[in-house]
């Protein structure tokens, strides 16, 4: 049997308990093409095929990349960039079915440019990053059925309330965002309301559907939520140094996303990360040598500094999946 | 002539002209193996060579992987894993002069056992993260030389010193942590005494050899600091979508290392960062298709993401590096 003593450090574990349940979680409330996972959280052909063999075989990207990779792996049935691009060239070659976000005459430029043929209307409707404003969605919807393009919808994404710890607010914010995307849809017309995330995905009820992508490893940060999902996602880490008041281990900086701010460890309190090291505070003695499970605060830009990530039960190794989808 | 515009986005792009005048300025004032260039900074043997070719042909790494690409470089001539290992298995079959940081029984037995034949004595000179205290490396140095192991004298990095904004207590503070370092000195021996880094380059008049990184490309962290080095590494990105209020640009969380921060941007202020966007509200307006460069905050982390460097004078593109020195 291997195990996760036989790994070079750090290396990424997936839990696969905890990833089963979450994949059965969510296909059992979202089955199907209402959801449509967000391939950015995990950047795995691999674990797309987990997702596509719990039922869903739509799929949300976030760069060419992702595009390219689901593609060619097989995954390629309806693909979304849910994201602007203004040179859509290595879009137009991509042989599978391919869907991209618009919001501007640009952008629908050069989705005609490229042979892209299907878009989303996207539609700003409260985070301040891409999409129209909702009263333009009908012009530009406009503007891309007379280049050809086929115009299935839109989509919007309420991030900026998708994290929110209080759940009342959480439903409040996403319904006040949605008025403005169905407002919008009213416009543009098309058969897709495309929207949502993690911290959304039981309270958006006005989405055709939703973008979901953290639920599957989830993180320390939607960890807050209550939401029914487990983390599955940790660094594993071998303990390299020991001193009378605290403890080195060896992941750090180039193995974890830090935007959402430190990782957490179970029985210990960090203290800092630096490029290749984690400080911290053991509850029980530690020694050189010893292996610790660190848990990232976000999953996203976590998982795009590995190479690869591992499918563990407890301490024994099951599967090694290539995180092939990262670069862009 | 080939630019820039040529580049897909995100991308890291290294000024040239401000990379020559760091090689230079250092080399002037640390020449040859006063200065034992950390790799971990930039991942490149492209520009390892840089540096090679300006006198240093010893190096600083933080991670087996770099040890074993910076010797298939051809650049093995003197190389220090400034970091503990306990299975030191890999850096044994290196076919280069590797010496090893070690600070506990275990990491003495790790090289050893792995035929690693020289180690410098790793001492906490007051950050909190590897190194023995400076009592007990006299008592580490004999058990090293009783398993055959060459000690050449001793390592201890400054850290919680090297980023400080005010010159004369930055001198103070490494002073007295290399009044430590030579006390643990006194007790080992050896020829080496290897500290500091980008910060201390200049007021660490102790050690033998310098162990500086940054210095090389800087970021916006080391910039406030008032050294003779410029900034030379920038993500490119595109403008994606333009809203009255802001712009929205195509790298974020997954091409920038965050935790020191936002990224900068000349003539526009950082919102925020999302996994593949920046937020921005810029001076002057922009348009959907242009270019701009986002200053990052700490550049290691933000290197080990990218695949590869690109060398510009002005929007002039004039080579491309590989990141070859990525993973562990």
């Amino acid at each position: 049997m291997k195990t996760v003593n036989d790994l070079q450090t750090p290396a990424l574990l997936i839990d696969g308990a905890a990833l089963d349940h979450n994949l059965a979680t969510m296909a059992a409330a979202l089955p199907g093409a209402r959801l449509r996972p967000h391939v950015k959280a995990h950047k795995c052909t691999a674990l797309a095929r987990r997702q596509a063999e719990h039922g869903h075989r739509t799929f949300t990207c976030a760069t060419i990349r992702e595009i390219e990779g689901m593609a060619a792996a097989g995954l390629g049935d309806d693909l979304l960039l849910a994201n602007e691009v203004v040179d859509a060239t290595r879009l137009g070659k991509v042989k599978a079915r391919v869907t991209v976000a618009v919001d501007s005459d640009a952008t629908i430029a050069a989705a005609a440019a490229a042979g892209v043929r299907e878009v989303l209307i996207d539609v700003n409707i409260g985070l301040p990053r891409c999409g129209c404003m909702p009263d333009d969605a009908g012009r530009l919807a406009d503007l891309a059925r007379g280049k050809n393009l086929s115009v299935r919808g839109v989509m919007g994404y309420e991030g900026h309330v998708v994290g929110l710890d209080d759940r009342a607010t959480r439903e409040r914010l996403c319904a006040e965002s949605m008025e403005l995307l169905l407002a919008a849809h009213r416009q543009v017309g098309g058969e897709v309301i495309s929207a949502g995330g993690t911290g959304t995905y039981d309270c958006n009820r006005w989405a055709t559907e939703i973008q979901a992508g953290s639920y599957v490893l989830m993180d320390t940060a939607y960890g807050k939520l209550a939401l029914p999902f487990r983390r599955g996602l940790s660094v594993l880490a071998t303990v390299i140094s020991v001193s009378p008041a605290y403890a080195v281990a060896d992941c750090g900086l180039k193995s974890l996303g830090m935007d959402h701010g430190n990782p957490s460890m179970d029985e210990a309190m960090v203290l800092f990360c630096s490029d290749e090291h984690i400080t911290f505070v053991p509850e029980q003695p530690v020694r050189v040598g010893d292996r610790v499970r660190v848990w990232p605060a976000h999953i996203d830009p976590t998982i795009a500094y590995h190479e690869r990530m591992h499918v563990v039960s407890g301490d024994e190794l099951l599967e090694t999946w290539a995180v092939d989808l990262r670069g862009w």
